[in-house]
């Protein structure tokens, strides 16, 4: 197998067999990403030879594309864990002992969440003194994105899994994002301390003393859209309501907004001339623009992208694991729990 | 105190004191609802010299509202459990109890939520049998309104709450609203039956099991703008992740679609065309032509409207109350819950 070593070369792992256009949209977004930068090596997993003929359709330094062959598919309605031990021969299973393997840094898919979530433990593992691995989405807002951590897959959290959360959320945000100081909020249902139900309100008295982030107390759902914290911690079943409720609506409103304008002649004029600035407004809300969602606080990196991503955010997805790598997250990680640790400890 | 005892009119104690509108728009619906039907009769409980004043500006037929004087106003940042314990002279505590002594059939409120809930349970007390009393309002979709149960403050409920919920949502949907067998769903962050956190899980074969509801299995945040079910059932925490989501979306989508629109000439041009056709869609997804949220289970209907209702929306919650009382849900609730614990004791 063909691979770099240079250590200022960040080597991705992309799954070409995983979400609603694949190969062609995945093979397209690593040929832009290696041909915008030089610092990208891009292995494709999946079925060679359906792979190589969409890649013959490019020209690309081709050093820095190999395609590594996997003959199984994981589909999305699968059991994720049955998945996961059975399909050893699959994109998602290959892919990921790679990156256990140290041959690449990273895994980027757009498959199945579930087994993306069981195999991120169960194959790469996590770091030492991790005891849950989130998976932390950015979610647009009138300011820019917020992380929202965790929407995984491991529900019913315990309150020291929220403290881990906040911590991972917030070293992300500053070296990933480059956003100084992240202000970090809890998911309330009011924004008084003595509000919530008792995971939160356990959860709560440990982020306010936690010394390595900057927590700003409760946040209630409502003033999400609004950008008011950068980190926005909770467990994974509300999480997964609120990433997806956040998709549901905003595809309803927009729709609706579009065929209420298409409804009379003259709206439809107006709808006309107001297209392109509509567009670019909308377009702020389209959070694909920053790349997929990593699953933290694994020994490697792990990236969920949308299943319906297309080529430009899986290109983006492959810049953020270069961020990632570069920023050295998962070093800033391990140090911070050690420290933690050291602490409890005392 | 003048009061009719015409079983054939609907008593409405009405808090003139709460809301962001108080007394303007409370009087104002407050008339509008005795002007257009002659089956109402409302109690405007507050202040008296503040409500008169604002009533002399009506013509209304004025044997149907009468003002019941209460001194005091429960602000919305009071702790609420002690503002109904030492408020006793306060609109809220007076009017409930009105309804508790069946002096009125209802309670309308636009004022402090948490005041609401409490003095629900402490002043009105519950149906016998019923475990929790929820929250239930009504959040607009693609298709009409869904009722989502519980978004109330009694988070951590356990699943024959969330059963109770499914009932009293079935009820309620079908009698107040008219809809034909309402499809139940459960919150979930999954469609198969395995998904969820304990809660879920654990509900999940209880309301499979249910006959006398139509279970529809599980339902994903994504899916509720699309009016995939009629009754929502979630504990209280998540319903208000939803409820105020939804809120804070919206607004912040609508806003950010006008600003777009005002950013040039030209759309500003395409805007003013599309306003009318673009204002009747976004009134779709409005959702206070239907009335406040009640709380259910208790003896006697409160309704919770928006903090921000006006005239209309308090109208709306009067006719409300009617329905309510009409329909009798309460004999109905009270029927159902019988009818389930002499199943459990068989």
């Amino acid at each position: 197998m063909q691979q770099s070593n240079d250590a200022k070369v960040t080597r991705v792992v992309l799954d070409a067999m995983g979400g609603d256009y694949a190969p062609a949209e995945l093979v397209k977004g690593a040929v832009e990403a290696v041909k915008n930068r030089e610092d990208i090596q891009v292995f494709l997993v999946g079925q060679e030879d359906v792979v190589r003929e969409e890649l013959t359709k490019y020209t690309y330094p081709e050093e820095r594309i190999t395609i590594v062959h996997a003959e199984e598919v994981i589909e999305t309605a699968e059991p994720p864990v049955n998945a996961i031990r059975k399909k050893k021969q699959s994109s998602i299973v290959v892919g990921m002992n790679m990156v256990k393997q140290k041959e690449a840094d990273a895994f980027v898919s757009a498959g199945s969440s579930g087994a993306i979530l069981v195999g991120g433990q169960v194959i790469v593992g996590r770091i030492k003194g991790i005891e849950r691995p989130p998976l932390a989405p950015l979610i647009p807002t009138e300011k820019g994105v917020s992380l929202l951590i965790d929407c995984g897959a491991n529900v019913d959290a315990r309150p020291s899994h929220l403290l881990q959360f906040a911590k991972m959320g917030s070293i992300y945000m500053e070296n990933v994002l480059g956003i100084k100081n992240p202000r970090v909020a809890i998911v309330n249902i009011g924004a008084e301390e003595e509000k919530g139900n008792a995971l939160v309100k356990e959860t709560y008295p440990l982020l306010k003393e936690c010394g390595d982030i900057n927590f700003v107390g409760s946040i209630e759902a409502r003033e999400i859209p609004h950008g008011e914290a950068d980190v926005i911690v909770c467990e994974a079943f509300v999480g997964n309501v609120i990433l997806k409720l956040y998709e549901g609506l905003s595809s309803t409103l927009i729709s609706a907004i579009k065929k209420g304008m298409m409804s009379t002649l003259k709206s439809k004029i107006g709808a006309a001339l107001a297209l392109p600035a509509l567009k670019s407004t909308l377009k702020d809300f389209d959070a694909s623009q920053y790349g997929g969602a990593p699953l933290l606080g694994l020994n490697g990196l792990i990236v969920k992208t949308h299943g319906s991503a297309k080529a430009k955010e899986i290109t983006n997805s492959i810049y953020q694991c270069v961020t990632f790598k570069e920023q050295d997250i998962n070093g800033k990680i391990k140090k911070n729990i050690i420290s933690s640790t050291e602490q409890e400890g005392m």
